[in-house]
């Protein structure tokens, strides 16, 4: 390695030519960056790619299928990490505030993305860009300035190790500007865990996929972004419009998402026995009330936040003083971080839960990963799996909210029995053996997310099949279909009439997760966020105003469709199968006690379930999509191993 | 038979009691009309049966699929025929005058249906019917009186034999009201001709499948339909803003139509080579500016008429003084019938044609197969497979109009030659034999109508495809989609990006035809006529404020899919295979003149478009849909046996 990247580079601003003008259709700006030579280059896909990747996960899925060969090393030179935004991203309209990072996972060895909020994404729409493909790797730690049309890579040795807060303030100083906005890892992505995040703008995080370990492996340990470009739209009165009407009725149809934060369901989610508590062995926590989030408002809540655009405020800000100190500026715990290290720890203390979360915050953890560790290594510890010389001391039980502390600390740091569970549920149990599997609970190597597939049947389907592994966010939800409410009216405009019991695996179900389920891909291709009360309908008219296209529910769908086929590729050709298509067998174990008390997943029903889901995917029996599915998406181009299409 | 059918019978008036109101979901009324006991009942489909199975071929396959025994003959009483309406009937918009009808085919044996436009159709949801199921055979003639909720059999002896318009004269004196909506067969729909067709308004026809034959076996010459309710709707404003905005834009979106009628494209279609010309041997006529709208126009055309709440007119009246006298009352010949009766029998008389309409109208037949069945007669004669003792002495010679007019009384009658041709091409050619087959155009019995799938290949696939056989209405017209114009424009909205040759019968092309087929489909359940000018967009509009569900464009596709797999499995049931997906190899044989030729549709490029279909739509590769289709499409009660579902 010759060249000293730390000497900046700067690049063009084709983006001030105006390609991006509806005229000429909708185009865009990729920014590719590769860290091993220090090239910057800028591409501009044309309107027709655009309009089959979309964003997201499809802009992602895209390169990382086309560009990272086989089988290579997720935390190699060979794999690409890259940011994608949507069409949506940085319009002012209600939950546009997302972005996607993506790579091959480190933690299951596939596909790997996770979608993030705040404002980082907007920020680098009106940079100039859709997305960045961050390539190679830097012989030392550096981070990468976007701003209004160029990018300069910047050496990042005196921000290594360091917090994230101070890194973020650190770069505010650095660049003169306290408006940009900075995407990056923690020191625990620079120790490569696998589960380390890759967090923006401090309180929002790209969770899942161990995104941040790849981060690090490249050595780039923040992407920080400014511009001062508006977004162009082809309507922007009509996004002033929906903008205004969600304005008029967010408190109305998501008023609890502001009062409660998402952790607003934990006591009547734990009261139908669907609260993942003490590593999924149970299903309710006597607890609950503690860690609620009309707890955290009646206690530890200071504020509330936002993503860009956003009226809903459902992020949490919260302050502690003691025992625990724990600082605003991390923001506050989700329902996904109150219950991984709160019920699933068996921990029923608030304030100690929010210190694990700002700590994870800090450090660059994944709070979903982190806990379903911690919980994986209180049962092994509990059962003898472990024992004290393994824990180094710690007396690693269940409700030990100082031993939950401690493990995070030792996790991000890879210290100790730390080091090994910051390889993931999977390969630690693995590596410990003596039954450990059996309390490994994930989805090809990725811990599971805080819902309960006994109560919600067909999200366990779900789960099996993600491409990323355990995934809560391209899923559905059965309790949502039970009832008369905005599930199930959304859902019959696709054409399911009737509503469908929680655990109920029959066709009709498996009809609603592929229709629902594509519709949450697309959901990702927009970068729109799932918690904001839109309809499908006005999702259409967002996607006609902001990109000029006259699309339909039809063929937005049908790209969510596309995507889901793109990543099952990526993962065929790393060798996944449909062994790999499968939940833990605890999902298959009834419940002791609780309300669902002798309840589990048949696993017959499982199984057949899964088939029929392939087969309305127009895959086979073994899961691999059809020709004639592929070329229904338009992705003909992927069988004839044609260089472009 | 003991009961005397003469005698009228009554039924309720349960409709008045507003069932169909919003407030209680979607509800209608069906009429069960049995000719063989002369007992009539209502029936009332609830919400989610018509969200189901909305209309048109929905209803008629469902209840053919369910109530007609396999293998019934199609003339016997086992065969039930059905008229039904769709959501959109008789509401204030263009394109809303249709119903369909449908049976088991006399043609094909298989399942078949026709559309219509006209006023009829309207008129029975004003009487408060959504369908009509006709059941058993009467064993005296007799005609059907709906009027208001009641519906009466009444005796139709007097009536027998005589043609169209005099019956629909004697019908609306008999009743007294010359407001009275008649559909009804001609003497050849009496003499079973098996594409005789069901008349409505004199000039609007049920034309394909032999639908008349069905009803003339049943002994039922006519349903007369009277009503004064409106039809209730969701939302009146909605309807009459759409209609108020084409009544602003149809002159400049389909101004062609309303000036030339649908055979204003004749002569671009003959210098493209597609116009059919002497039994499908040319594609390109010299006579073609001699019989075109146009010509129409500045010649015989006396006034334009219209179907029910349509500004358009696209429908001709035409007045023929000498050589042939021809009378308006029967209007004046479609596209269709100018190139089944023209171009293909070398015709090009466009007096003797809009004699060749009248007659047809006069005497119940469907032009296509009529002239198609002339055209392979002619060419027959040329070739020396049929002799002058075959004509009794006619030089039945393309070109000859007096040839045409005189067979077409022959076949009415079923006299001479005439009864053979009556029976269709496919058994007249196997009756004659001796390479009369090759002349014999027809797919699954069903004559092909006026298109040429040498200049458009994939409507070739949906020839060959399509349930009631070769079929021009729910089918793609590739040229459509050579250029940028509003068939593309609605293509791109379901996600077919780029413009494709007609003679492409690649992925993307079959893609298109799954697409725009289920659609097509639909089309029809809804009864909206494909001529208006309406966007999907717009369908969806007011299928929302027809019926007051939240629908999308998703739902309504899938419904179009929904039949398409329903009809698919009726014809299954009756033995047919897909042997039977197959078209005239005249197809596969290219022009040797014309503007195409050396043109012909290569076999091994046909062969794998159709696999491709059948994999598309979640079929087998032998075309049998596959249980996860079914299952997802709602259809899976198929698969149980289940009495209900």
């Amino acid at each position: 390695m010759k060249k000293d990247l730390r000497e900046t580079k700067k690049v063009g601003d084709h983006w001030k030519k105006g390609e991006r003008a509806m005229g000429k259709g909708y185009t865009g700006q990729v920014l590719r960056v590769n860290l091993s030579d220090g090239k910057i280059n800028i591409e501009h896909p044309n309107d027709s790619f655009y309009r089959t990747y979309f964003g997201g996960r499809g802009l992602i899925a895209y390169y990382l299928y086309r560009e990272v060969p086989a089988k290579a090393d997720p935390l190699g030179p060979e794999n690409k990490l890259i940011f994608a935004t949507g069409p949506l991203t940085g319009l002012p309209v209600a939950g546009s505030g997302r972005n996607s990072v993506g790579a091959k996972s480190p933690l299951t060895g596939g596909y790997g993305d996770a979608e993030a909020g705040g404002f980082w994404g907007a920020e680098l729409k009106r940079a100039g860009f859709d997305a960045i493909i961050v390539e190679g790797q830097s012989p030392a730690p550096v981070y990468l300035w976007v701003h209004d049309g160029e990018a300069e890579i910047r050496p990042a040795e005196h921000l290594w190790g360091r917090l994230t807060a101070d890194v973020e303030k650190a770069i505010k100083e650095e660049l003169g500007d306290p408006y940009v906005r900075v995407a990056q890892i923690g020191p625990a992505g620079e120790k490569l865990v696998r589960y380390a995040t890759v967090v923006n703008d401090l309180t929002h995080f790209a969770g899942r996929s161990g995104l941040g370990a790849v981060m690090g492996s490249k050595r780039l340990r923040a992407i920080a972004v400014r511009g001062h470009k508006n977004v162009e739209v082809a309507d922007a009165a009509k996004l002033r419009e929906l903008a205004r009407w969600m304005g008029e009725n967010y408190q109305q149809l998501a008023g609890g998402l502001y009062e409660y934060g998402t952790a607003g369901g934990v006591v009547s989610l734990s009261l139908s026995g669907g609260l993942p508590t003490r590593n999924f062995q149970q299903g309710s926590f006597e607890g609950a009330e503690k860690i609620s989030g009309q707890a955290m408002r009646e206690s530890i809540l200071v504020d509330r936040d936002n993503c860009f655009a956003c009226p809903i405020r459902c992020k949490r800000v919260v302050k502690v003083e003691g025992p625990y100190s724990v600082d605003p500026v991390y923001g506050g715990p989700e329902y996904e971080t109150v219950a991984a290290l709160g019920s699933n720890c068996g921990v029923d203390d608030l304030k100690a839960i929010a210190k694990g979360n700002e700590r994870c915050a800090a450090l660059g953890l994944d709070t979903i990963s982190t806990g379903v560790a911690i919980s994986f290594a209180m049962e092994a510890f509990e059962k003898g799996i472990l024992t004290r010389r393994d824990t180094e001391g710690i007396e690693l039980r269940f409700g030990n909210a100082e031993a939950l502390l401690t493990m995070i600390e030792k996790i991000a740091a890879r210290q100790g029995l730390g080091d090994l569970l910051a390889e993931g549920v999977k390969r630690a149990a693995e590596k410990i053996g003596g039954g450990a599997e059996e309390l490994a609970i994930h989805v090809k190597g990725q811990e599971v997310p805080m819902h309960e597939p006994r109560l919600k049947h067909a999200l366990g389907v779900g789960y099996a099949f993600s491409p990323t592994g355990a995934d809560h966010v391209h899923n559905i939800h059965d309790t949502a279909y039970t009832r008369e409410g905005a599930s199930l009216r959304e859902a019959r405009s696709l054409g399911i009439l009737t509503t469908l019991p929680a655990d109920y695996l029959g066709p009709e179900k498996i009809r609603l997760l592929y229709y629902e389920v594509n519709w949450r891909h697309f959901m990702n291709l927009a970068e729109l966020c799932v918690f904001v009360p839109w309809t499908r309908e006005q999702v259409v008219e967002m996607m006609k105003a902001a990109t000029g296209w006259n699309t339909s529910i039809w063929e937005l769908a049908k790209a969510g469709e596309r995507v889901i086929n793109l990543t099952r590729l990526f993962n065929l050709r790393e060798g996944f199968s449909d062994a790999d298509d499968r939940i833990p067998r605890r999902f298959f174990t009834a419940f002791s006690d609780g309300p669902l008390q002798g309840k589990a997943i048949p696993p017959e029903a499982f199984a057949a379930a899964r088939q029929l889901y392939y087969e309305m995917l127009g895959w086979d029996a073994k899961g691999h999509p059809t020709p004639a599915k592929l070329h229904e998406l338009g992705l003909g181009w992927l069988l004839e191993g044609a260089e472009s299409h």
